[in-house]
Parts: C-alpha cells; sequence; structure tokens
C-alpha cells in the first residue's frame, strides 16, 4: 500500500498530528480545517472500508473511537461527539483507506453536523422490501 | 426503559420496519423519509450512546453494520454507504438509545450526506493540544 497517504502517516514517512496511536489503531487531525476538532480514526492495518474489514480490524477501531470520544467528553470539556462515515466512491468516500470522522460537540457550538438530506424519492415500502434481509 | 421508543420497536410494542434483526441488534427504517433506504442499526440492550455501550455490544453492533451495508451493495444494488452516529443532545441526538444511520448510496444519486461545516474556529494546533491523550 506504498501509495496510501493515511498507511504514510501511520508509517510516519508523512507527518501527521497523532492524537492517539496504539498497535492496531491511530488518530489523526483532519487537516480539513472544516470543523473545530476534526479527527479521523483509522485501522493501522490497510483496509479499504467497513466493508472488507474483519471483525477484530473492526472491533479495535470502535474500541478507540469510544475511547477518543469519551476523552473528549471526560477531559476535553465537549459533551458530545458526531461520527460519520463514507464507504464507497459513492458515498463521498476520498482516500480509500477505512477511517471515521469524530467531530466533538459542545452545546450552542452552532455546528450542524446532520447532512441537508433533501427528501426520499421511493416510497418507504418499496425500500423496505429491497432493503430486508431474509 | 419503559418510555425508550427504541425499545418498545425492539420488544414489538410498537410496529416497525425490521430490516434485520439477531440476539443482539436490530435494524430498522428510519421513518424520517428525509432520504431514499434510510436505516437505523442499534443494540437491543437499552445504551445511551457509544460513550456507555460495552466492547461486546459495541462490536455486535458493528458487525451488523457491517453485515446491513455488505448487503446493500451485493444484494440490493447500492454501490456505497454512510455512516452517521450522534453521541449526545449537543450532538443531535434525538433517541438516546444508540443508533447508527446507514444511508445507502448509488453513483450519481445526488445525495450529499456530507453536513456544511462552515469552518473551523480555532487553531488545528490548539485543538490538536487540547484532544491528544498522553
Amino acid at each position: 500500500m506504498g501509495e496510501c497517504i493515511f498507511c504514510k502517516i501511520i508509517r510516519g514517512e508523512i507527518s501527521g498530528k497523532k492524537v492517539y496511536e496504539d498497535d492496531y489503531t491511530c488518530v489523526i487531525m483532519d487537516i480539513a480545517n472544516d470543523v473545530d476538532g476534526h479527527m479521523l480514526a483509522m485501522p493501522k492495518k490497510h483496509i479499504n472500508s467497513i466493508l472488507d474489514c474483519d471483525g477484530e480490524s473492526l472491533a479495535h477501531l470502535m474500541n478507540t473511537v469510544k475511547l477518543v470520544s469519551k476523552n473528549c467528553i471526560e477531559t476535553c470539556g465537549f459533551d458530545g461527539v458526531n461520527l460519520l462515515n463514507a464507504s464507497g466512491e459513492s458515498a463521498g468516500q476520498s482516500v480509500s483507506h477505512f477511517h471515521i470522522h469524530i467531530i466533538p460537540r459542545t452545546t450552542g457550538d452552532e455546528i450542524d453536523a446532520w447532512p441537508a438530506f433533501k427528501g426520499a424519492k421511493n416510497n418507504i415500502d418499496d425500500m423496505y422490501t429491497k432493503l430486508k434481509l431474509d
């Protein structure tokens, strides 16, 4: 995975602001500068998205997401977090190394972390029939 | 947890469109009608958010999120998913029963699932210093 920018940051070949790191996972600051405290939690192993993530790596990643989220609240003065993930190009995934965005929140911070969805085009019962697992 | 609406749906006391269910987790259609295929994955046990979710429940939930996401792509004709979570009232959590939104995506679906963040107010290095775990 020589060309993956996140792999390079994990290996230290490119500098990154590492908020947290353990044997399996890493959390870095997102440099987009779009919202205060924007972080990215990722597995150290190169995994494209949740779709090809093994159960063990997924458990490690989510434990790290929880740890960093709790730290935001218990240590850093926030009182909530938003978690965001895009899996697949169609979903807006820009780097094909599985990552979960963590956005720390405070009451009254005037951040709107919910997308501006424009309404469903299809009937919910039709979608339900399509999506339901047997 | 008599008054939790998700607990009532899980127990069958209120009707819900259950996309998937196992011993530990449940996925229902979100009735907001804001975007096609909007689903909510949740633990059956009443847990407020990721902040108070034990590791085992978190692993079960994420395995279900992965299973339903893969089904969207392998069976239902989608090619990506967005995952969204709000933990805490300040983050916009409306029902205090841990849930992860799953939005199935297709190339060219014209859905924008990324929030319209208005830019960071604080210096990223100051935020990094604040958020970094020792």
